[in-house]
């Protein structure tokens, strides 16, 4: 059996994944890889702290050079997070020729492009499987898979945290802040849940499945990003009567080559897979001109799930022979380019909710203005008064321009009778 | 551009999806691929039949040593079906040293083991994603992205004429034989569905899906099998009293080294994915002890879905460098040795329907019967009387060994009581 050493940069929840699998799974995955893997060294920051598994601590090291200048080591994991140091490391890795594995979302959304173009010059494998959805093989799904197709749609539930959230709000009736309370106890929230909650998360996840399935470097100010804190309790209820759910949806389209990206919350019809996606599972739907839709569902996180992806993506190098100087050339990024649509110019279903005053004619003003602005409704219920003679309105449009939308609702907004716009959803029934 | 020819063996309906991709989404392939295609040759029984779609008759040829002969033709892709004389081409290719793309599910079930061989001694590539579940990447999956893991379980709905028809019945109460017709009309189905209706063609394909995931060589006599002919609109019915659906079930299982290979009618929670998987679309649903539950969904048939798959596979060859001699060993398919698991010894929870003559003390005739071959029966439900005195029991077991349940229905079809043991369907509740 021919045998590899291996160096991972950082020990946290990947790191202990990747750790456990190879420990695990080390007969599978010498069989299916050939090569019996050792892990000579890693790079931690702390070499006594308390880990809560069984480490051997002389494989610990504070000093990145100890991997970097051992020839002997030919694959390097990359689980360590963030831009600074990771990407610095991983350069010197690509210089000297070793191959790279990582699950760092931010890096490959910032600074892809340039790693990629790196490891090409070098000749060296770049794998980076767990940066999206964590064990869903949907990054070598778009490489390898639909490569005969033109992706023409892309659908994506890529954070389990407001996934959890939007699942305890749906099923259990939980208002927003009760949920997010409950997936921190359960770990699927960080303290500071900004990342996850505000959707930033998955726009960078959506950045780099959008660059990979079109082909095109993306910058992530190009997708549009919206959280789920705005959405309520009574939202939930609504979008039942209307026979929908509400997912934090990240979506591309190419509308005749300019592409439109955006992540933000969405009704969808309960009758489509991806309304079934509960908890924290992610699930990517793609849609192209030949297989037609194609749905991936898994776990997206934690520590086993996404150190699957970690270690598949390296037996793919041992298995394009790590010795040969032929292996496969990096995907190119940048087979085509494309125009990027601004967000005014997306066409959507829209549900709105206003209050307003019960005061005679204000419903009529309020189609009225939509009217104006050339924003068809298709219903419109008004609910009995609260108190302080409040009402209010839920309408749902026709498919309309978001500019139109904006139009309307600055006009609306300036109503004395209008006391607030309390939420604006858009609404995809993946026509 | 580099170029490179390659020929097509058969133009039926999967041949014409894969002519259609490679004309429309030619910049697509190119740029993946880094090759321009040129179909050099097509073999057909007959070159003067209409055809339907614009091909210029040049191409077609009824004599397969002009592809054979021609040592420009460096990929051949078979989508003729069948073994015979499909296979005998495939391997005098294979010596030429063609690489190959395949879409036949009979010959790799059935004689995939010597063609793998034969490929890895000559040292072209072997590809045969198109063989299961249409445009799903399920063999990609497996064979590239869940290396990492060890399989514990697999289930699959992977035979969409089965699923259409289970759909029609159970969303608009048709019976079997009118959801049939409609899958005949809608051409789902075949003039003889034997192959579908039966489970055979579930069967080859659970085949090929286990010797994958469980790396170990599978006679198909292993696989058990029962088709669907004998599900009724009330089992449906009573299905869904108890909050589930039928649906045709592949299922793998690794029980301590034994696999039980199975295709048989299975009721499954409404609430599980797989139970919301309609129509004619596909599903294979994978446990792996380090990713957890992983789900892929798509079109199982179709001329551009299972097109996208060979056509995808192609490309794979091309970008693995075919002038190379290096090229990617063909995946290994006997790593393990495994034993298989006799039926008798499957265990699973049971739904049993039988019509007996409103007697006193039949039902605790029954019951008693039961419990003496050790099955533990969870409910028991008696519908009122039908004409002549019958009337219809449904029993749910708990968990049990399918001898036990053997065994008791033996004894209870001696029960002069008992008119007819209408039905036994097995329940996976996925625990």
């Amino acid at each position: 059996m021919k045998k590899v050493k291996i160096a991972l940069l950082g020990l946290g929840n990947v790191g202990r994944g990747v750790w456990k699998i190879l420990n695990s799974n080390r007969d599978e995955i010498m069989k299916r890889s050939g090569y019996e893997v050792e892990v000579s060294k890693i790079l931690v920051r702390n070499k006594n702290k308390e880990r809560g598994f069984e480490i051997d601590k002389d494989l610990l090291t504070i000093d990145f050079n100890e991997i970097l200048e051992d020839s002997s080591i030919k694959i390097v994991i990359e689980v360590m997070g963030g831009i600074d140091p990771a990407k610095e490391y991983l350069v010197k890795c690509i210089e000297r020729k070793k191959h790279i594995v990582t699950a760092n979302k931010m890096l490959i959304a910032t600074q892809g492009d340039e790693l990629f173009k790196k490891a090409d010059e070098m000749g060296t494998m770049f794998q980076y499987e767990a940066s999206v959805a964590g064990g869903i093989p949907i990054i070598q799904g778009i490489n390898e898979s639909l490569t005969a197709n033109k992706v023409e749609e892309m659908y994506g539930i890529i954070n389990g945290t407001t996934n959890y959230i939007l699942t305890k709000m749906e099923l259990e009736g939980l208002d927003f802040d009760d949920a997010l309370k409950e997936a921190q106890e359960m770990g699927y929230a960080e303290v500071d849940p900004t990342s996850d909650i505000e959707g930033y998360d998955a726009q960078y996840k959506l950045s780099i499945l959008s660059s990979l399935a079109f082909g095109t470097k993306i910058d992530i100010e190009n997708v549009y990003r919206e959280g789920i804190t705005n959405i309520k309790s009574i939202d939930m209820k609504y979008a039942r009567a209307f026979g929908m759910v509400i997912k934090l949806l990240a979506i591309v389209k190419d509308k005749n080559g300019k592409l439109e990206m955006r992540v933000h919350p969405t009704m969808i019809p309960k009758k489509h897979p991806l309304a079934n996606v509960y908890d924290s599972f992610n699930a990517v739907l793609i849609k192209g001109n030949a297989v037609g839709d194609l749905m991936f569902y898994g776990r997206g996180a934690g520590d086993l799930p996404t150190g699957s992806a970690v270690v598949s993506d390296m037996i793919t190098i041992l298995k394009n022979n790590i010795d040969l100087d032929n292996i496969n050339p990096v995907v190119k990024n940048n087979l085509w380019d494309k125009k990027f649509r601004d967000m005014r110019g997306v066409e959507s279903k829209y549900y709105i909710r206003i209050r307003v005053y019960d005061e005679p004619g204000v419903l009529g003003r309020i189609t009225t203005l939509f009217g104006e602005s050339g924003v068809s409704l298709r219903s419109v219920i008004q609910r009995g008064q609260e108190k302080d003679g409040v009402v209010t309105l839920v309408l749902i449009t026709h498919y309309t321009k978001e500019c139109q939308i904006i139009e309307a609702i600055d006009e609306i907004y300036e109503l004395i009778s209008v006391k607030k716009i309390d939420n604006i959803i858009r609404i995809e029934d993946f026509k």
